[in-house]
């Protein structure tokens, strides 16, 4: 697998950036590497490289599986649902046992499950591999969670190693597991950044009307945020995006742009799978519920003109306090984002039978992806510390950081609350950790009520069984 | 259709603890009908009531079948799931073109949605009927949710008003709409009864931790509210557990049981529908998370070790006036619980073409039903003024009564935020609100994120068209 035969070590299928720049990185690092698809513009495009690179993009898919090394290792990069259907049933009689098929977008991982069966059933191989880092991680070094066959990994192992994000020379890459372990991986990835975008925007929120800051003072304090513990992607971008003038203007880009998000759908599957796995994980619902709600624009126009003058929205107290609890505040909550989402791989881990590496999975989250962080070094200690942690706030060094935030926490919720200014997610993981610190949970009360109107039994403390009571019966 | 012919007007299938109570209710009512199952015991339990009552249990489905007049109406209470497709596929070949199938279950509303279209295909009716109000309700007056199509709905109609629930002498049944719209606000309920049975543990947490209240006071405190405007069944049946007695002892049979609450899914269900609906209903996701969360007893102690001395417990100030709040903080978010599931509602009837009367839905709930409530008559008037009601947070009358509730609420939560207690659905409720209420929200942020680190472009306030921004690009 090198440049030196006349035979391509990798094809990708699909040329759009994604698939473009994946390649790209891939003869950077001195694979010859070949690439398929349908638009015509697309392959002449990349044979345009072709005198920097050993590049070669066949629009006839014949020949693209012919010109590649055997066993195939050929990764798709076309829209999720039925887009890869079509494309593997086009592909998959043009291969040879033992070839490698991957699909690298965003695919639900059930819809991964499905098709790793029905070619394992062809004796094809099929990797769900979750991809993150945009176009620029995807050409200069990305995150890369590849879940199927632990033996076929293999053959790809020194390419996507080689291309990969390196942080203190380790690649952002790693065998994640079995069957759809790899998109399930990338869900979760996904789940998280929803939460941590949640946060930053109840972050603007806070500042913006709570503490009436200008757009100026915000991107400073974010810029200077990202110089401490909280350094990570998410921030960096959003100070960025702080000093972007719309153009020709002399005012913020940002306040231009509508406030009703869009979603492609990876949060919502992290928060209907945590409910099926029962692993809850409020920050990332209420980060989806959010989204959600922002696209109510003209309920809440209404809303606003009725309920306005029932609040004030100024936050009282000292400004710099404030800031100093706020980012406590928002450090406690990036933590509580990241706790869940390990929380519920290692629900999922057992549950699926992945048997996921989260020591492995933080390692090679820290550099490439969108979640990106300082703080993923802790997770990466905490469960290199022990890889079997059963969640990441029972870690010694977590849980002295994260006593050490909760003066600030308490703060800033409280003071939003009584402001009027919705910080759901900020609060959401506060009383997540709350519950979750409760040796003792009000759930007796629901328990006894299921029981009291629907005779759907309950357990005792110290009793095996379960047990049923006629709660409208006399007592002496 | 009476008791004159030698037929029967009605059939039953399962002859559990539901479907005995609904027959017997239906036979109290003037009603001959029949009953079905394949457990001997149970078929001779019904048929000693014959004595009283035009009632017949039979155990071959044959003769049950033909004992009915046509068209046939028969209601299956089966568990759902795979149990639901046994009894259809062993009944349908039975029945004539025009029969009516009513699976009065708890099944999901994508398997009716499936059944109804396998079973017209047949000539076949089928019933998707929420009955609501557990053994009681159902041999006393339940509330029931019919769905599907709605001439056969006729055949029922007088028997299903007959032995629904009364308010003011109306009956608690109402045609719902077609195909599975009938589960479907049978889900929904339910996802309002897990919101509010979440708020009233916290209301109960809030009490006994934070203002160190003992049973009996909480308890008294459960009876007055009931007695006000909170009057609701939850609230009643929660004033009578909080006076029942373990057997044999002098303290509470509440304090025995686990503080581990279990689901059958109804809550998740609605969830992960309004997800997909994109109408977001965080108290019920609260309330699921909050139920999952329950189950990990085991954490919960190792972090209660970790990190209970990080916190104190105890609510400052005077514990009248907060329990003052607390009265208004739960009425708060009841009232959130039901606009929340009213608002997606509203989003199913446009998505899924149900062309739901929400008045007459709120109007059938307010007997009979787990989540009836004195509130409920409040909501039936917003629906009643306007049908067509966009949200019932913008109903003038509801707004007058929320909006004097805000002191309270903030109170409640504030003080519980800054104490250590756990309140995520107290929480979760107000911080829709103060979101909802926001004419812009912070989502501007997450659009530009997105589209900076994902190109997924972004939307201008008062343009038309998507957008893409170079976001690392210099500017003068």
């Amino acid at each position: 697998m090198s440049t030196t035969t006349d035979k391509y070590a990798f094809g990708m299928i699909g040329l759009g950036v994604m698939g473009r720049s994946l390649l790209l990185n891939m003869a950077d690092h001195g694979f010859a590497v070949a690439g398929h698809d349908k638009d015509q513009g697309k392959v002449d495009s990349l044979n345009q490289e072709g005198d920097k690179f050993a590049v070669k993009g066949f629009i006839d898919v014949n020949e693209f599986i012919q010109s590649l090394t055997t066993p195939r290792a050929i990764m798709m990069l076309v829209p999720a649902g039925k887009p890869v259907d079509s494309v593997i049933a086009e592909l998959s009689p043009l291969l040879d046992k033992g070839d490698i098929l991957i699909d690298g977008g965003n695919s639900h991982f059930t819809d991964t499950n499905r098709r790793v069966e029905e070619l394992e059933a062809k004796g094809l191989h099929f990797f769900g591999m979750g991809v993150s880092g945009g176009e620029e991680g995807a050409r200069k070094g990305p995150s890369m969670m590849p879940g199927g066959d632990k033996d076929a990994y293999n053959v790809m192992k020194p390419i996507f190693e080689a291309i990969a994000a390196k942080v203190d020379d380790a690649p952002c890459v790693t065998y994640i597991g079995p069957g759809a372990s790899g998109h399930f991986v990338k869900m979760v990835h996904n789940g998280i950044e929803y939460g941590i975008m949640q946060l930053l925007a109840e972050t603007y929120e806070i500042m913006k009307k709570g503490l009436k800051m200008d757009n100026a003072h915000i991107g400073e304090v974010f810029a200077r945020w990202n110089d401490g513990r909280l350094q990570s992607f998410l921030l960096d971008i959003t100070k960025d995006i702080f000093k972007f003038n719309a153009p020709g203007t002399d005012h913020l880009l940002l306040d231009d742009i509508k406030d009703e998000a869009r979603a492609k759908g990876t949060g919502k599957w992290t928060s209907q799978s945590a409910m099926d796995l029962q692993a809850p994980i409020p920050t990332v619902d209420t980060a989806v519920a959010m989204r959600d709600l922002s696209k109510y624009k003209e309920l809440r126009t209404k809303a606003a003109g009725i309920y306005s003058t029932a609040d004030h929205q100024q936050i009282e107290g000292n400004k710099e306090e404030l800031l100093t609890a706020l980012e406590q505040a928002f450090y406690f909550t990036m933590i509580i984002s990241y706790a869940q989402g390990m929380h519920m791989l290692s629900n999922a881990s057992a549950e699926y039978k992945y048997d996921l590496k989260l020591d492995e999975i933080a390692k090679i989250w820290r550099g490439g992806c969108i979640i990106r962080s300082k703080f993923l070094e802790n997770i990466y200690g905490a469960y290199g510390k022990d890889p079997k942690l059963a969640h990441l706030l029972l870690d010694g060094d977590v849980s002295d950081i994260v006593t050490s935030l909760l003066p600030g926490i308490r703060k800033v919720v409280a003071a939003a609350v009584n402001a009027g200014i919705a910080a759901p997610a900020y609060a959401a993981s506060l009383s997540y950790f709350d519950a979750f610190r409760s040796e003792r949970m009000p759930s007796n009360l629901t328990q006894a009520q299921r029981d009291y109107f629907g005779a759907h039994t309950y357990e005792l403390i110290g009793k095996e069984g379960t047990f049923h009571t006629q709660w409208t019966a006399k007592q002496d």
